[in-house]
């Protein structure tokens, strides 16, 4: 493994001052946040890449525990179809890096003119997507320099679980202000069974990556991720798409990345997949899932005890130090992948 | 080529029939349809694997056509958490072929218990799915025998498109009803280009399959068939997800394979997209798109002239058929794909 760095290793490492101003600019924002969603019925995610990854979250973590249904809109029914749909007592919350990719702008303000009430999750202050909305709840992650999202990504994380508890979750703010600690954790632990990792990713062209409920999102996010910066050939599925099809995909040359909670209700679904991936002769690699998922892998990285609705803003860390490392050990820069901009605009 | 045929190239030849008979059966349930849609308000599709995919295209078709929002459910909110979430208003459209996966049989009751009404889409006519939903819409596609779904899933897109008729779309149910004879146009049509296709896929390990609005269903579609019958690495992506990351993952080994209606609102930035992936030195190999789409491919397969809104039922057609000579080239039994099973349960 080189000992050089670069820019993405700096930003991961910036995670947890990222979300403690995060936390402690946006928390305080519970109340205006309830006032609007009480004029709403349920919520529409708008966003693409890494931030489509963190609506995912948001999904599972409203629907299973602020009793709202939470879903995600298509984009190009607003910027390429142009159609008008009843989207009265919907709440639209419209996620983006930049605030100002054009066809996330143009999607929220459609779903306004559609009915919908708005919130916006930016790291762009004075963008677009910040002004526009009738609650901007604006991540603190600082400048982000490299192409693939870290910092920014976990402190949109962040912002959603203050969008639960601002819509009423049955969760406890107390956990949520103890995740920088766990990040901070994640950052100083051993690099061992990361490293070995790694190395074993280095020589496969492909791989699938697999998470379920909240830390679906996970698993999305880290296909990306090896996707953007490693050009690996990495299948992001959820366990029930993999068991419905692409589970013969995996072999000896294509392992399955898992992650999982270290407990909670998806934890024995995780473990009972890693091991009928193993009877399929494919190596598991494992993140998180604790000793329960370690024990059905090859390799585990083992993460902080977290409660399951925060898991993904500590599991994400891991991937993204894989990619970072992978994507330098296959010969790539990871600060700037070819072919991508920071800010994409799509119409 | 060999010239051994399968079960799955039978089923696939059987589509115009299986189309007439699910047409048939159908089209009089309309205004049944739309009886119980009145008293709803969006729709929420429930659905795993393919018929996952059928859903996608069931959201884009009926929210560009009309009016309503039309969003997928994420069934683990119900089987895994457990949660009560409020769904009055909605109209839930649960989608299996064999009607019997028990997590989409458990998530429509689910649904039901919320306060949705229930449409079920479904292949098996004496299946909890049919005898459990408000509205049942039994395909009419006759035994499926091979793993991989062909003509149950182009019978799912049929029942769709009977449904958007009664929910009001502004389309035009004669369209509809000439689907089955520009099928039989498909089937009939030359295969050269799509021989050289296959005979390309042959010798790459992965590729990225994408297409935009109705015709990302056909995307998703033909990856999840790539990879469950040829292990082929096949990555299902959107074309502004492809933009914002994976786009960098194209190279002379890993090719695009896109798809589009020969004519309409997506097909400008689905060409677009095919000048960006060959400028990345990527072969672009088209699935309709007409002579737009064709002049920026390598190769080029044709399809019929569709509307559109009605184009994914043939798209789907030529990459099944590469599907089944992808696998039997590659040495694979189409029809029992590794570690699969013809009715998949998960929990």
């Amino acid at each position: 493994m080189t000992t050089e760095t670069s820019v993405m290793r700096s930003e991961i490492g910036e995670q947890p001052a990222a979300l403690r101003r995060t936390l402690e600019a946006l928390l305080p924002q519970t109340a205006e946040v309830a006032a609007l969603a009480g004029k709403t019925r349920q919520v529409l995610f708008v966003a693409r890449g890494s931030s489509d990854n963190a609506a995912v979250y948001g999904s599972y973590l409203l629907q299973a525990h602020s009793g709202r249904l939470a879903t995600l809109a298509s984009p190009s029914i607003a910027t390429v179809y142009g159609a008008e749909v009843d989207l009265s007592g919907v709440l639209a919350v419209a996620i983006s890096q930049s605030g100002r990719t054009e066809e996330i702008v143009d999607t929220m303000n459609w779903a306004a003119r559609c009915g919908a009430r708005t919130i916006s999750v930016t790291n762009g202050d004075d963008s677009p997507l910040a002004r526009g909305a009738d609650v901007a709840l604006l991540t603190r992650a600082g400048d982000e320099l490299a192409v693939p999202a870290t910092k920014t990504y976990t402190a949109q994380l962040a912002a959603l679980a203050v969008l639960a508890l601002g819509l009423g979750a049955d969760l406890d703010e107390a956990e949520l202000r103890a995740v920088p600690d766990a990040i901070e954790e994640t950052l100083a632990a051993p690099t061992d069974a990361l490293d070995e990792i790694v190395a074993r990713l280095a020589g496969v062209s492909g791989a699938v990556v697999s998470g379920r409920g909240m830390a679906f999102s996970t698993a999305l996010e880290t296909a990306l991720k090896l996707k953007e910066a490693c050009y690996l050939h990495a299948m992001g599925l959820s366990y029930a798409d993999l068991l419905h099809g692409p589970l013969a995909v995996v072999d000896a040359q294509t392992p399955a990345l898992l992650v999982a909670a270290n407990s909670g209700p998806t934890l024995p679904g995780t473990v009972a997949l890693a091991e009928r991936v193993r009877a399929a002769d494919a190596p598991v690699y494992a993140i998180g899932g604790g000793s329960a998922l370690a024990k059905s892998s090859d390799l585990a990285v083992d993460v902080p005890d977290l409660p399951e609705w925060l898991a993904p803003i500590s599991l994400i860390v891991p991937a993204q130090l894989i990619t970072e490392r992978l994507a330098r050990a296959k010969g790539f820069d990871p600060d700037a992948p070819r072919s991508l901009n920071k800010v994409t605009q799509t119409s």
